[in-house]
């Protein structure tokens, strides 16, 4: 019986170098050979993905906030149940491109959705199950912000202003802070080299804490 | 400033009659003057009626029980702020087909979900808002399933077996006797005539104690 893998997830707001960390934790697992899931939220199966294309999507319909997060757990208990679960029983480990932490920055503290709703929603989908690693790559906000407007078209979550983006960060920052033992911060903003060392680091303790 | 409108939901199975005699409601309405607006679930809103479509799919994919009843509430949801809750609050009747308790009947009883999830989310997403008269439009299986039988090619929940449909009435006639001030069961095992004097009768008198 294989032991259960760990469930890592990578946060972070607009363009702070998610795709390109995420590709070292990749590499790192592929140069170890400890099978993996590359997986990413919303999204990561065909219908939480169809999900996925409702919340990015620019609309004339406002979206109640309500609506906007029983979509948003909806498409994550389809995630957990279909892949996240199954992978880590298995014994792979799963990267995951953004999980619950994101939805208490960007609906939470972005949108100002209740935290309490958030809350209940997350024990009621989840039941026990957290990451056990988190990295948190943080920059400023104008370098993360001129990288991701260089991206072309926005959708609906880019086109917010830059007070959502600065409550977004600082509701990461604080949550990051209150969960040292989960949370690894990583400041993104140096050269790729240096950023990726710390990242093999951080696997590297993880998988001796396994 | 108008007297808040009246919700009148109408429930029942596969072939009990729903499009009929919703259309007796809606013609009785047009005759009192009174100002409605008719509406239906999953649905009545463009994000609503396209999470609807997501839910009645024939699919591949298995869709995780969790995931379902948080699709079936994000669509609920967005149909109360946007739609029932601006309609009640002018002071017109809405007329919903179907509403919660045919979550309670398919969610709950037919696909056997948990009830104490079903609750919670009701009470998240309606707070108190419930249906001032629901109803319930009754037929033995039979009738029902070969009325519905004749329509051509099946949804995801139209394909389920016969058990299913007897479980899934079971919980509509459980329910109407249990919150008899609410329900109203209809038989629609009768000739259309009968069936339209009792509803308007019903209907007349929700208005009285309006």
């Amino acid at each position: 019986m294989n032991k259960r893998g760990l469930f890592i997830t990578v946060e972070g707001g607009e363009g702070v170098g998610k795709s390109t960390n995420i590709a070292v934790v990749v590499d790192w697992l592929e140069e170890q050979g400890i099978a993996y899931c590359k997986t990413r939220e919303p999204g990561g199966t065909p219908l939480a993905e169809q999900i996925r294309q409702l919340l990015l999507a620019p609309r004339d319909e406002a979206m109640a906030p309500m609506a906007e997060l029983l979509l948003v757990f909806a498409a994550r208990s389809q995630h957990i149940e279909t892949v996240i679960e199954p992978a880590l029983a298995a014994g792979q480990w799963v990267v995951c491109d953004r999980f619950t932490d994101a939805t208490y920055a960007y609906q939470g503290a972005g949108r100002q959705l209740s935290l309490e709703w958030i809350a209940q929603l997350e024990n009621l989908v989840q039941g026990n199950l957290r990451p056990d690693l988190t990295l948190l790559l943080d920059a400023p906000l104008d370098v993360g912000l001129s990288r991701a407007g260089q991206r072309g078209d926005l959708d609906r979550f880019e086109q917010e202003q830059r007070t959502f983006f600065e409550r977004v960060r600082s509701a990461y920052l604080e949550r990051a802070a209150a969960e040292p033992g989960r949370f690894e911060l990583v400041d993104t903003n140096r050269p790729l080299a240096l950023i990726a060392d710390d990242i093999r680091a951080l696997l590297a303790a993880a998988r001796a804490g396994q």
